[in-house]
């Protein structure tokens, strides 16, 4: 059921082709893509719901940019190469100003990454955006959270916890400048598709922090029937979380804040250093950890155990 | 950022693999799947929004059916061989009767489709669900809807109308008896996936109704360059339609009512007796029309031009 006679996919998001393997995009019942032999497809899929993922009054460019950029996350944490998108959007009213804003938004993160968008789908309800991404990665070498082991080393890519406080800053003012560093972070936040391409063949498990640090490497160790221990002290607070923010606030934001697409990872203890260089090179990669035997997630401070509510370490085991 | 600590998906959707296609299902950041060798991926996306698509007491089990076969019916529209699913769901809360039904209602039509649910995304928020769906189709075998030739001629799958009919019932009547033919084919219309795979490199063009057969063949017209002549004394009006409409209403309904995910296609004028035989053999096609020279729908009542608003038909061209 489409919005009205307006079929908006087209003749808001229809670009000319790009891709040689996109065989036939917008304007069917479906699109026709090819996936290059040797290689797996990966997709996933995120929804976000104004009020919750993104403020009501949000610049409708900063909604199609944090669209797309959570699936091209969890493309990342695979180690894939985006391909293609599908958008599903379903809308209150059709607002000219708006849709052009967002198509803007969503199509220059697109662009950058390599992403078509080859079809979707609009209806007319309350301001939901789906975005379906589909990616490929060479057999075998896609990254998973299910490959950590004992003795393996956790890392951390740049500045966690930075959107987590942006959102903080513009749910308690509204009028935050726009240019703010932790405002534009969880607007407009980058994710890693160079640091997940460089993991491949590397990282023992991957995943990208979108629950917050703490919570998605519980997941992570209950993916590769493993514990990890994480020395709060090694935790990147950066900068601009410590110019608005508390040490102990700032080290909240970036155990339990998402969203600013930053992976989570583990590498061989015998990493060579100029594999971690090169990793370096892309982007900030920290050191926070270690992996253990066991089940959930350890906290030290000093080499002591700290209480952490919600890490998912058992105290009784 | 899932719903509550719940991973919903993970609990009411993840099945045991049955596709030995699928590499990794629910439960990563991303899916991996293979596609098999001399196939392109289908995919395509639709999202159904509580009071718009389903009415607030429709069975959950409708939902779940309605939500993957709009979409699979896109998949049959191509001639593609249905394989994977993404999910994404927003709910207002966690109503685990109501998840427990959707999810039998969407298992069931894909069990019997060979879809395998294989990610998704849980979010809180207003009643709204996106199903993307996977397939593939043999290289260059792929229905499109730019295809019709003038001199073709124009079917039409089964009984159209009938599942809008279904919704006016409930509309008019909630307590509407719900093993009415047209109740039950408003929730619960069964994809033409068999119809659609024999389609393949026999139908010139093909597209599922979605928005009424009128609407539909004009988009189909548009990508074809082509026009069409609809003959009204041809279009099938089901018993089921007749005992409840007058044949006004019930010709209303076959040309403007969508989704009971009927196809339109188009065959060559020399088309086999056999193949149409094959056709029938899997369900019920009517010729109603033909492909013509020019642009838009003409439709015909006895050999006459009859003036039907919204056909496309430019009488002035």
């Amino acid at each position: 059921m489409a919005l009205g006679e307006f079929e908006l996919i087209e003749r808001y998001f229809k670009r000319p082709p790009r891709r040689g393997d996109t065989v036939l995009g917008v304007g069917d019942d479906a699109a026709l893509l090819r996936v290059p032999p040797g290689q797996l497809l990966v997709a996933a899929v995120d929804t976000l719901v104004e009020g919750r993922h993104f403020l009501d009054d949000a610049p409708a460019d900063s909604v199609g940019h944090q669209s797309l950029a959570v699936n091209l996350s969890d493309l990342a944490a695979m180690g894939a190469e985006p391909a293609w998108a599908l958008l599903s959007l379903s809308l209150p009213e059709i607002d000219e100003a708006w849709l052009t804003s967002f198509a803007a938004g969503i199509q220059t993160l697109a662009a950058r990454s390599g992403i078509e968008i080859v079809g979707g789908d609009t209806v007319r309800g309350p301001l939901v955006v789906t975005v379906t991404v589909m990616g490929f990665v060479p057999d075998d070498q896609a990254l998973r959270r299910s490959g950590a082991r004992p003795g393996e080393t956790l890392y951390i890519s740049g500045a966690p916890g930075e959107a987590a406080a942006g959102l903080a800053l513009l749910r308690a003012d509204r009028t935050t400048d726009p240019d703010d560093v932790l405002v534009r972070r969880h607007r407009y936040a980058e994710p890693r598709i160079d640091l997940g391409r460089a993991l491949r063949g590397r990282a023992s498990a991957a995943m990208d922090v979108s629950d917050g640090l703490l919570g998605d490497l519980a997941k992570l160790c209950a993916a590769s029937g493993v514990g990890a221990r994480v020395e709060l002290e090694k935790l990147p607070l950066s900068r601009a979380l410590l110019a608005r923010s508390s040490r102990h606030d700032a080290e909240r934001y970036v155990l339990r804040g998402g969203d600013d697409y930053e992976l989570l990872f583990t590498l061989p203890q015998q990493t060579d250093a100029a594999i971690l260089a090169g990793l370096q090179a892309l982007c900030p990669v920290t050191r926070i950890g270690v992996i253990e035997r066991g089940s959930g997630v350890l906290c030290t401070r000093g080499g002591v155990a700290v209480d952490v509510p919600g890490s998912g370490y058992d105290h009784f085991a």
